[in-house]
Order: structure tokens, then C-alpha cells, then sequence
């Protein structure tokens, strides 16, 4: 257990939450060796009409297994993973399709909890299977927010997640960001200015370290030390999504990556919830991660899935098991899957930046801010350069409303765009309103939504009509 | 649309959920043909290290399918079901593993669709796959629950679900049940005699009409019918949990099942949310399941998901669309293998009751209720045979407390059985509380805790030393 008690961070909610009476019995029962139970009901696994699962699956230990497998496609090597009924299997399909706790099959747990141990180290924490992280985030949310609490999140980011959270009552306040993502000095000018009317001060901060969705900034060790000791200070509860992990950029071609370190490695605390995804490595459908927690937390998360989504699904979990045991890729193949992952997304991210550069920096009205990791490019529009580009546009009584026409132009830009045949994302989706009176007058997040969310996942055709497009949108949108 | 606007029963956490930002943009690209995207972050499918997806299922088609998988196990006769990278599958790999809106796939939705309008003909509901029954009915529970609301339960049930609400401020009212399940007389008593001051009137019913856990009962269609009048009366939203409805005994040996109808099935008002699983008809790990409800209720349940659980599983959805489709089961597969399924719990049942008439009902000490689908034997012990049985150990002060030591005493018959090397399910796992000052003083629940939850599911082994262990436990505990 952690040297810190922080069970004070836990909702009303989660407190209130019980393990089943069930449980009660299985353990009173388990006082005897050899009881004869007339008391589970669960279908007897001679029923399940399922004698084998295969998973026919690419080969990770080509010279660049990822490049290979998207350009040969089916002729590429493949390796064959299978549970079969009663085995030998990691996990056989009789087992794995049983009713388990809300924390799965221990044989997935272990596989999963090796996987994130070799990356990050973590001194005392325990996995949780997920269902990705949509599931583990806002499980967190229920796990940590009672109704008028305020949490802390990058300026900009997944909306759909933070909307999540603001039926259950939780309000946000956005932590301003620059190139290189959220800003310690700013998250500590929050933190230390807290007006005391407006609630309780901010317990949680829900961030995305690498490769953040939508500016694709990935915070420098530096500044997660920062942030973590801000937390210390505060007592804040880190929520870390990290789905773009794993897709970290090597510094040159070979796959050289040097993972930055997360959150969770420097957590001597354990005040870190450490949110992990199979989205990316293997693909979205998987719905199958984990949180690295506290051993406590970890406990909570396990009473609120016995209590919504019950256990992982058994596909997933025989999937994942076979994929990192024996007969699979095992640590080593995952490793060398994510780094050629690594080196196929920078392929693709310099092919973007580079057809930028040609086709939409020229116009002098846009710049890309490369990133280091994931999947997007934030993309800066100078938006200033524009004809009805006004500043001031606010009295002086009305300091907290906008200063700018921002806001308006990039709609206007953003409507350019799909009349050209284009469709981007505007920062405006991804921004996180505040409360509007405790808003900073001198920095509306109105006046500095002049960025566009691009990616560079498409293909090589997709990228090139797409940013020739924007260039044209740019040049007749300015021109006006 | 229904003819009736049922929208006020919807939770003040629904009425906030927003559809995420993100749509609207979607909403916009589409309206131009052949647009050109940079935002849509997903990994492109030709990333996805998986080829195929197989699963060797047992053949429905012969005479007494289930039995015969059971028996020859490995030797019976198998269907190879398989999804492939680019199909021809009903849902490829690469189109199943992507990113789709809480809803899933409509390949998958169309299956199911078409399975549940196949037995319940519902006059103008839609389908939302769900992750098994614990998800659906507690994201049921998110969706009309405020805090300090009121729902209706059977008195007994399976409380990990009645329990997953509590936290969230719902209080539940049990209904006095009978042999045959919850009487429709004590549902108009408690709606008709509603005391204003505990709070708002109930508006929600949640319900296991089939095989019910744990009492096994089944409503009748009498009462069924009753039961929808009183919810139409008094505005009632029905949360239909059907886990056991294929586990329908056929009348004599042959698969002559006649599936109860559904409240669904007489739902013209669309205040039905039904819930159906497939854990008992294929396995528990499948995390599979669906709700059938209006399309306003679906609606918010999809965006519930978006913002919880996310999407369901590519691995089950590809299954379910693969043996619901052209090279699997389909539809009258499906209904063989389900009565197939009905015909062996129904000889498990009979073996067990003949078991029981042997080895326990001949002490006078218990009775079996002999079920009509499902999993469970609820079995009344006559506990006021007991020598230490004592009534009215209440004061005349003291009303709503028990009046007899009737819990006490199965408490000790219960240590008694695992003394034994025997585990039962106390009655006591499953009863509803009620506000204690207003439960019924001539009918506490505590002096009818006088049951044991028995099942069959085990093998005849289990179930021959199980009953003999029981008949010897009465035998020395009554005669203490």
C-alpha cells in the first residue's frame, strides 16, 4: 500500500458501493476443502458451443514487420494463435468463457501486468482490465467525481471523454497549453489562486502525455516532473490516458525509440491512474486495455465494473492472452510490432509535414507543428493575416468575452474548406470551456482557436488531395 | 414514435448528455459527396495485425443437438464460422475492428434485430447491443435513475444489480412474490397506497419474468398482463431482464417449447426495456447482449455507451454476425440449438427434483418449487417445525421488526450444510430492502427468509451428494 492514505479523493458514490453479499458466500465457502456447491448458477461449460477460437495474426519479426505487412498484406508471414476447449491453451475457451469477477482471468491480468512492467516500472500498482479507455476514463470520473467538483484537463482535448464526465456533475478547468503541451507554471497559477467561492478546489487532472489528441504535443520529462510535483503539492489525483504510447516516434529510421518516461514510473505516491489501450497496437474493435493503479483504487474499479460492465469479454481476453504467450508474439514481438508501428507512423507523418511544406506552408497563412508522436498535426492558422480580422472587438466592460473575431474566421475557414471538398477538424471541437466568469480576460481560448486537428492516418492520396485542398481553401479564404 | 411521450422518465443525467461535438462535424461532411478527410484519427485498417477469425461451433441440426455436444463433446459434428481480413464475411475484420458509435456495427444490429423481432414480434422498438445484462440493466438504471427515486423490484432478486443502484441514490420498494412469481395485487397496493412523504411514487419496474433468480418462478401470462396494466395505469417503465427466457422447459421431451409471451411482446406503449443475453445460451464470457425499447430510449442509451463503455467488441460482434449469418446457425439454428438448450435443463431439472423427492422431501423438513425454465430450484425449508422455532418474539411496540427467529435459524441451517461439506444460497443473499418504517409489520421479509437458492447446473454428481448432504443437514439441524 501506498506511504500516502488517498482515499479522500474517492466519490460519494464509490464509497457508498459494496461487493455483492455473493462474494460473502464464496468465501465462507472456501473455509473447507472439497464442498460440493448446488449454489453458482452458471451454465455448465459442457454447453458452450464453442470448441476452438483462432486468431490468424502478422508476424512481428520481419526486418520491419509493420511496412511488410501493409504492403504485402495477406502474402506476408502470418502466425496461427488458437484456444481450443480444454486446452492447452493460456486460457481455454471453457474457462475463458466463464462468469469471472469484474477484474477477468488472472492469466490475462498477468500477461497484461508483465506488458506494463517492462515499459514503466511501476513501484506498487496493480492492473485493471478495461474495456479501452472511453471505459477506464470515465470509470475514473465515477470513481473520483462527486457533483460540483472541478477537474483539471489539457486546454485542448478529446471532448467526447470530457463531455462525459459533465451530466455526472463534474466541472472542468482547462490548463493552458503551448507547443509542447500543458504548462506547469500555469497548472501551479490555477492551483495557488483558487478562489475558494467557486467550489472545491481541483482534486483530478485528466491528461493525455504523448502525442495529445487533438495538438499532438508530447510533454518532455521535465515537465512531467514538474507536473507530478505540482500533484505532490496539491494533492491531485493524475488521470494518464496514453493511447499514442506506443506510437512514438524513433529519432531516425531504425526503431531506435526511446519511450519518454509516464507518469506512472515517477508515481512514488501512487496518485497516478495510468489509462492504457490496445486501440492503436492492435486496432480500436479490441476494446480491451488497462489502468495501472493503486492497489486500493484498483479494488474500487474492480466494484464499479462488478457493478456496470461486469467481467472483460472472453474473446479479448484468449486473444491477448495467446498474442503475448507462448505461441504468440510474447514481449519481445510486441515490442518490435509497436516500434515498427512507431517507424510507419513517422513515415507517414514526414510524408505529411513534408507535402505541408510544398503545398500549404508556402501560402505563408499556415504552419504545422510537428509532433513527436500519435497520429494528428496541430496545425496553426494565422488567422491575423486575414483582411476582417479585428482585435478589440470587446468593450472594456466586457472583459471576459472574446477580444477577437477568431472564432467567426475559422468557421468562416472551416465552411471554405468543405466547399472545397476538405474536412478538418477545428480546434473549436476540442476546447474546454471554463466557467465563464472565472475565464482570464487577457487570454480567451476564443481568441486563440485558430488551429485545425489534421492527421496523417489516410492515405498517401488521401494526404495529397487533402492538403493541396487546404492550401487553395487557405489562398481563396484569405483573399476574400 | 410512440403514441405516448414517455420522456419524463428519463434520469437529469440523460437530459445532459449532449451528443459529442464530433458528430456535427460528420453531419456536415456528408454533405458533399466524395469529400477529402484529414479528421478522422483512426488507425488505418491496413495496420490491424489480424488476418482471420475462426471459431469452430458445435452443428444445431441433429435430432437432440445439445445433447449430443455434451456427451461426444469433440466428436460431434462442428461449423467452421470465420471472419476475414477483407471478407466475404458479413463483417470483415478490417471493417469490424474500426471505430463505430455505441450502437456497433449494423451488420451485427440487423442479426440480432432480426432474432428478436423472430420471438417477440415488438410493435415498434429498436435494437441496442449491449455488454451482457449487467451493462444493460445498469446503464438502465443511469438512464431513468435520479437520486432519491424510488423503483419496484421483485422482493427477491438478483441483488448485485439491485445493489449497483444504491450508490447512484435509488431506493428500492419490494413486491411480495408468490410460487408464481410477483403478484400483480401487491404492485397496485403499494402504487395505490403511496405515502407522498417517502418521496416520488415509483416509476420504474425492474423484472425477471422467466426462470427468475433466484426464486425460478415464471409469470404467467395472466399476470404479465395484469403487471402492464398497472404500468400503464400508473406510468410505470417495465426494465424486462430476461436472461433465462430460451431456458424455457418444453412440455414433455420433445423441443415442443412455447415461449411465455414477453412483456415486450405486449408493449404498445413502448415503456418495455427489455433486456436479452446470450450468456446463457452460448457462454457468460461472450459479453454480448441487447435492449429492445423505443427508439427515444435507445437513443440516449447509445449515447450513454459513447460516453461510457464505447462500442461493443469487434470479436463478438463478428462472431454473433458470423453464426447468425449464411455459414452459421441462423435463425432456425439458433432456434434448435435453444430448444435443444430448453430439453437439458429441463432433464437436468427432472433429474434434480427426482433427486430432491429421494433424498430431501422424504425428511418433511423441505420442499422443491419445481421451476419451468431457468437455473434455479427455490426450496422452501419448514422452518417452523424447527423445535427452536419461536413467533411473535416482537414486541407489540415494536411492529416492523420480525416477528419470528425464522433468520436466525436458517442462518444456523446454513452453517449447519457447510458443516456438511455443502454451499447453498441463502434467501437472505437476494431480498430487497425496503425503508425500514415502511415495511409491512404483519409481512417482514426477514420471517420469510425460509429458502434456499438451489441449482442444477452442476453434474449429477454434484447434484446426487449435493441433495444427500442436504437431507442429512435438515435431518441434524431440525433435530437439535
Amino acid at each position: 500500500m501506498a506511504n500516502i492514505d488517498l482515499s479522500h479523493h474517492l466519490s460519494a458514490e464509490a464509497r457508498l458501493r459494496k461487493p455483492t453479499a455473493m462474494k460473502e458466500i464464496w468465501r465462507l465457502a472456501s473455509r473447507k476443502p472439497n464442498m460440493v456447491s448446488l449454489a453458482n448458477g452458471d451454465p455448465p461449460n459442457t454447453l458452450y458451443p464453442i470448441k476452438k477460437v483462432l486468431f490468424e495474426i502478422a508476424s512481428p519479426w520481419g526486418d520491419d514487420p509493420v511496412a511488410a505487412w501493409k504492403t504485402e498484406g495477406s502474402n506476408t508471414a502470418t502466425q496461427v494463435i488458437s484456444a481450443t476447449r480444454d486446452g492447452p491453451s493460456v486460457l481455454p475457451v471453457k474457462k475463458a468463457m466463464q462468469y469471472t469477477n469484474g477484474a477477468g482471468h488472472v492469466e490475462t491480468q498477468k500477461a497484461v501486468s508483465e506488458l506494463a512492467h517492462a515499459y514503466h516500472h511501476p513501484p506498487n500498482h496493480v492492473i485493471t482490465l478495461t474495456l479501452g479507455n472511453g471505459d477506464a476514463v470515465t470509470k475514473c470520473f465515477r470513481l473520483f467525481g462527486n457533483p460540483g467538483d472541478h477537474f483539471l484537463a489539457d486546454e485542448f482535448t478529446f471532448s467526447a471523454l470530457v463531455q462525459a464526465a459533465i451530466p455526472q456533475g463534474i466541472k472542468w478547468v482547462p490548463v493552458r497549453m503551448d507547443d509542447g503541451g500543458m504548462l506547469p507554471e500555469q497548472l501551479e497559477k490555477i492551483m495557488v489562486n483558487w478562489d475558494a467561492t467557486r467550489g472545491p478546489r481541483p482534486h483530478v487532472l485528466y491528461t493525455i502525455p504523448c502525442g495529445q489528441n487533438p495538438t499532438g504535443s508530447t510533454l518532455s520529462v521535465e515537465r512531467r516532473r514538474k507536473i507530478y510535483e505540482l500533484a505532490q503539492r496539491f494533492d491531485l489525483i493524475i488521470i494518464e490516458d496514453d493511447p499514442y504510447y506506443f506510437l512514438q516516434f524513433p529519432s531516425n529510421s531504425a526503431a531506435d525509440t526511446t519511450f519518454t518516461p509516464s507518469f506512472l514510473s515517477m508515481d512514488v505516491d501512487e496518485r497516478v491512474v495510468r489509462v492504457d489501450s490496445f486501440s492503436k497496437v492492435i486496432a480500436p474493435g479490441t476494446r480491451l486495455g488497462w489502468i495501472t493503479s493503486s492497489a486500493q483504487f484498483h479494488e474500487q474499479l474492480v466494484a464499479l465494473t462488478d457493478a456496470s460492465s461486469q467481467h472483460p469479454h472472453a474473446f479479448g481476453q484468449m486473444f491477448l492472452s495467446e498474442l503475448l504467450g507462448p505461441e504468440g508474439w510474447q514481449l519481445p514481438g510486441f515490442d518490435k510490432w509497436v516500434r515498427g508501428l512507431g517507424m510507419e507512423y513517422k513515415r507517414r507523418c514526414d510524408f505529411f509535414l513534408d507535402l505541408f511544406a510544398k503545398e500549404v506552408a508556402t501560402t505563408g497563412l499556415a504552419e504545422a507543428i510537428a509532433p513527436e508522436a500519435g497520429m494528428f498535426v496541430w496545425t496553426r492558422i494565422h488567422i491575423s493575416k486575414h483582411p476582417r480580422y479585428r482585435k478589440s472587438i470587446a468593450s472594456s466592460e466586457e472583459v471576459k468575452v472574446p477580444r477577437t473575431n477568431c472564432k467567426q474566421l475559422m468557421e468562416e475557414l472551416f465552411d471554405t474548406c468543405l466547399d472545397e471538398g476538405l474536412v478538418v477538424m477545428p480546434a473549436s471541437i476540442f476546447k474546454v470551456d471554463s466557467d465563464a466568469q472565472y475565464g482570464d480576460p487577457e487570454d480567451n481560448i476564443e481568441d486563440r482557436l485558430n488551429y485545425f486537428r489534421l492527421t496523417y492516418c489516410g492515405t498517401e492520396e488521401i494526404m495529397t488531395t487533402g492538403l493541396s485542398t487546404l492550401g487553395r481553401a487557405l489562398k481563396r479564404f484569405f483573399a476574400d
